[in-house]
C-alpha cells in the first residue's frame, strides 16, 4: 500500500506538543483537547507517553476510553516496560496504536544510547514483536532519522516491517531538513527497501529553520509519505513541530497539485487552536498562518474597506473555511436558561450532567451583570472554571489598592479544602501584591516563570484570561483564570497553578527525559 | 550578473510589515527600527511608501538622512506622482533605490487596474524611465507575479530591464506557492528572458500556507534569485512575509547546501526582533523559530538538565549565534552613572545628548528602588519612555481600588500640554476603570482593539509592558507603556496611544489603500 490517495493526519499535540517547556497539561486538560481533536477529525492522536509518568498513563487511559473515531496512540521506547505500559494505556480504544522509537543516527547511538548498530537493530525488532501482542497497528520511528546513514535505515526499516510495523516514520528531529533534500531522502528509502510497500511512510518535521510544513509536504509529494505528524499551532519542543492547520490547508488549497484527500473538518481548526492556546498559555502570534488574528483581515475585527472590496482578488481560502466566525455576539443579560443551554450544545462543550449546566448558568448570569455582550469564548471560559472550582484552592475575593508613590497592597481570601484563608501583602505592582498575598498563606515558594494576559473577547468589557506559569523544584505548571477584572483573573490563575502543582505531584514532566526527542 | 554567491537581504518590515493591521508606526518608531536594521546589516531596507501619506514621506526622508550602510528604498506605484515622491524622499541616502510595481496577473489587471496588458506594459516602462532620473538602483515588481501568465512576464520583464531596472521581483502576493513550483517558475523566467542576466532576481513570499521561507529558498536555489524580501518576525499583511531570521539562519546553517554568503550580523537578530515586537505590540509566540522564547530551551529561563547534557547532540545552531544571551543581569540599585552610561553605550541605544542620559538615569534610579535586578530590556524601556514624556499627554499618577463585589474605581492624573487633568471612573475591572478615568477627561471615543501585556523580564519583579491598540474613525494606533505596576503601565500605554492618534492625524494608514499588496 505504498501510495494512498489520502493523507493520514497524526496529531501529536498531546505528546510532542506537551514537551514544549511550560506546556505541561493535566489529565483533564488532555482529555478536553482529545475530544476536540476527535471533532477536528484527526486520523491518529498521540495521547502521550505512557511510561513517562503515572500521570501520563492515566491521561492516555482516560482518552482511550472516550475516543471512538480517531486512533489513540502512545509513545514507547524500545523496551519491555515502555511497550507494556503503552499497550495497557491504550487498551480501551477501539483503534489503538503503539508508536515505538529508537535513535538511528551515529551521534545519537554513540552519545546517547551507547549502543552499536546491531544492538539498536535487535532492540527495534524485539520492541515491534512485543508491541504486536497489544495491537496490529504499530508505528516505528527512527529518531533523528534524517541524520542517519541510509544504509542503516534500509536494514532497520526492512527488519521492523518484516516484524509487523505498519507505519515507518522518519523524523527530522533537529529541524535541519530542506524540502528538496528531505523529499528525496524519503523517496530513496522507499525505493531501496524491498518491503517498503508493506508500510505507510510517515514524516515528522521540526520547525527550527521555519520549514517544517514545506519539508513535510516534500515528504508526501516527492517521498511518497502518506502520514504527516503535526501539532495544533505548531506547538512542540524548541521552535515546534509542523503545524496541523498549515499542512491541512496547504493540501486542501493546493489540491490541484497534491491531489490527495484529507479528512480533517477544517471548520474546527480555529476552535481547536484557541482551546490549545488557552490550556497551554502559549499565545498565537497575530501573523501566524491560518489561526493568527490577522491571518484573515476581516476576522481580526479591523475593518478595511479598501481591502475588503478587493477581497476575492486576494483570497485563496476563506476565514469561514477554517472556523473563524465574523460575528459571535450571541447572548446577553436577558438570555434565559434555554438559550444558554442551546448555545452550550451548539458549541459542543462536553457537559456531564444537568447540575453542571445549572452551575455554569449561575456564573453566566453573574458575568452578564458586568458585561453587555457575551461571546462564545466567554461561555467556553465559564466551563473552564469547573476545573478551578472543584479543586483544593478556590478563589473567594480580592481587595486591592494601588496609588502612585505607595506600595500596592492586596488582600486575598481563598478556600483551602473549604476552609477560608486570608492573605495580605505589598508588592511592586498590583499583580505582584496579589501573588504575594496568596503566597503569604500558601507558602509554595514557587518561581513565577511567565505571566501573560489575553483578552478573550474584544473591547473594554473583555474578559481577561491570565496564564501563570510556576516552577517548584523543576516541575512546571500553567494555571489559567478568567475574569473581567484582570487582578481577580490573576489570583484565580495563580491558585489554579498551585492546584496543579499539587495534583501532578506524582507526575514526571516528560520534557525532563532526554530520550524523548522524536 | 545572473548568479552571485551572495544573497541580498531586502528588509520590508517598515513597509510590508507596517501594513499588518495594527502595526502602524510613527516616524520616530520607524527611525529606531531603521537604525537597528542597519546594525543588523540588511543590504536594503524598504523604509516605506512615500506617496501613501505625508507622514510616511517624512519617515522615509528622516531614515534616508541617517542610514549610511544599507540601501534605503521607497515603494512607488507606476505613476509620476509616486515615483517623484519616492525619488525625493530617498534623495539624502548615499545608497538609494526606487521600488516600483504594477499588477501583472489577469485577475488583478482586470478587476483592480481595469487595464489591458499593453497599457500595463506601457506604464511599467514609463515608470522605470522616470525613476532613473532619481537613481540607478531600480527595482521592478510584478504584483501577484506568481499568478501571472509567464508569456506576459517575459515581455514586461525584458522591457523594464532594457529600460534600466536592475532588480526584478516576482512576488507570491497571496501566499499560494509551493517550493518546487515556485522555484521552477523563477528559473523559467530567467531562462526565457534574453536579458535576464542584466538584473538581480528577487523573491517576495507571503506565508498564508506556512511556506514563505521554503518558497523563498527554492527561488534562490532552483530559480537563481539572489535577493530575498523579508521582514523581522515575519510581520506583514495577513499571515505575514518570509521571516528574515529564518531565511538568514537557514542559509547560514545549511551553507553546505546553499553555498551562498549573507552579510547579516546574526547576533543582532534577537535584539531586532524584540524591538519590532515592542514597537508594534505584536507578540512573538514562544514556539516561533529562532526568535521565540522556546526556540533555544536554555534561553527560555527553564533549565532542563537532561536535555542540556545532550545539547550538542541536538543543536544545529546556538542561542548566542542569534543574539540570545543567557544572563543579562547587569545593573542594580548601587550602580552609578558611569556604569549606566557604559551599558547604554554597549547596548548601542541612540542618545542625542547628555541631558537624555541624565534624564534616563533619574528614571533608572527610581526603577532600581523598586526592582532588584535591572536587565538590558529594562534599560531599553527607560529610553522608550522618552517618546511618551515629550508628548502632549503625560502620565502623573494613578489611584485605583478594586474589591470583589464592588465596581473597581480609578483616579488618573495626567498632564495635557503641562496642565493637570483629573479623571475618575468605575469600570468592569481595574484596567477598564483606568481607561474610563482617562476617557472621562480625554473624550477621544476611541475603540479599544487590543490590550496585551508582556513581561519585559522574568520573575515577580518584572516590569510589565502593556500595548494598547486604539481605533478612531478608521485610524489605528498602538501605544506602549512600561512600569512594574501593570495598571500604571496600562495608563501610560493608553496615553501614548492617544498621543499617537494626535500626532499622525495627517497620515493615511497605508493599509487602507487597496493597491499595496505586493
Amino acid at each position: 500500500m505504498a501510495k494512498r490517495d489520502k493523507i493520514i493526519i497524526f496529531d501529536t499535540t498531546l505528546r510532542d506538543g506537551e514537551q514544549s517547556p511550560g506546556a505541561t497539561m493535566t489529565a483533564d486538560d488532555k482529555l478536553r483537547i482529545a475530544l476536540q481533536l476527535e471533532r477536528l477529525g484527526v486520523d491518529v492522536m498521540e495521547a502521550g507517553f505512557a511510561a513517562s509518568s503515572p500521570g501520563d498513563f492515566v491521561a492516555i487511559e482516560q482518552i482511550a476510553r472516550v475516543i471512538r473515531n480517531s486512533t489513540v496512540c502512545s509513545l514507547a521506547r524500545c523496551n519491555k516496560n515502555d511497550i507494556e505500559k503503552a499497550g495497557m494505556a491504550i487498551s480501551a480504544a477501539p483503534r489503538r496504536r503503539i508508536h515505538t522509537f529508537i535513535a538511528t543516527s551515529p551521534v545519537h547511538m554513540e552519545k546517547k544510547l551507547h549502543m552499536t548498530k546491531d544492538q539498536v537493530l535487535e532492540r527495534a525488532i524485539e520492541a515491534v514483536r512485543l508491541a504486536r501482542q497489544y495491537t496490529d497497528d504499530i508505528e516505528f520511528s527512527c529518531e533523528d532519522g534524517y541524520r542517519s546513514e541510509p544504509e542503516f535505515l534500509y536494514r532497520i526499516c526492512e527488519a521492523v516491517i518484516r516484524e509487523g510495523a505498519t507505519t515507518i516514520n522518519i523524523p527530522d528531529t533537529v529541524g535541519y531538513g530542506i524540502p528538496a533534500l528531505y523529499g528525496e531522502f524519503i523517496r530513496d528509502l522507499r525505493e531501496k527497501i524491498p518491503n517498503s510497500d508493506k508500510a505507510i511512510w510517515s514524516v515528522h518535521c521540526h520547525n527550527d529553520l521555519g520549514m517544517a510544513v514545506a519539508n513535510s509536504l516534500a515528504g508526501v509529494q516527492v517521498g511518497g509519505a502518506r502520514q504527516v505528524e503535526c501539532t495544533i499551532n505548531g506547538l512542540g519542543e524548541r521552535a515546534g513541530n509542523c503545524s496541523l492547520e498549515e499542512i491541512v490547508m496547504a493540501v486542501k488549497t493546493r489540491r490541484d497539485f497534491f491531489n490527495i484527500a484529507c479528512d480533517v473538518d477544517t471548520r474546527q481548526i480555529v476552535p481547536t487552536s484557541k482551546l490549545v492556546s488557552s490550556i497551554t498559555g502559549f499565545p498565537v502570534q497575530p501573523n501566524k498562518a491560518i489561526v493568527g488574528a490577522n491571518a484573515f483581515a476581516h476576522a481580526s475585527g479591523i475593518h478595511q474597506d479598501g481591502v475588503l472590496k478587493a477581497r476575492e482578488t486576494y483570497e485563496i481560502m476563506t476565514a469561514e473555511d477554517v472556523g473563524w466566525k465574523a460575528n459571535r455576539i450571541i447572548l446577553g443579560k436577558l438570555s434565559g436558561r434555554t438559550a444558554f443551554r442551546q448555545r452550550v450544545k451548539e458549541l459542543r462543550i462536553p457537559v456531564k450532567n444537568e447540575e453542571e449546566i445549572n452551575e455554569a448558568f449561575v456564573r453566566f448570569k453573574n458575568l452578564a451583570d458586568r458585561k453587555v455582550e457575551i461571546f462564545d469564548e466567554d461561555i467556553q471560559a465559564l466551563f473552564d472554571e469547573r476545573y478551578i472550582e472543584r479543586q483544593d484552592l478556590v478563589f473567594v475575593s480580592l481587595d486591592q489598592h494601588s496609588a502612585t508613590g505607595q506600595k500596592p497592597h492586596a488582600k486575598v481570601v481563598y478556600l483551602e479544602n473549604g476552609v477560608e484563608r486570608h492573605g495580605e501583602a505589598d508588592g511592586n505592582g498590583p499583580v505582584d501584591a496579589t501573588f504575594n498575598a496568596i503566597e503569604a498563606c500558601a507558602k509554595s515558594n514557587a518561581d513565577l516563570l511567565l505571566f501573560s494576559v489575553n483578552a478573550l473577547t474584544h473591547g473594554t468589557e473583555a474578559q481577561g484570561e491570565v496564564t501563570v506559569r510556576l516552577s517548584v523544584g523543576g516541575r512546571i505548571v500553567n494555571g489559567n483564570g478568567a475574569d473581567p477584572d484582570i487582578l481577580a483573573a490573576s489570583a484565580k490563575a495563580y491558585l489554579d497553578a498551585l492546584n496543579k502543582l499539587h495534583l501532578v505531584k506524582d507526575r514526571t514532566n516528560p520534557q525532563l527525559s532526554d530520550t524523548v526527542l522524536v
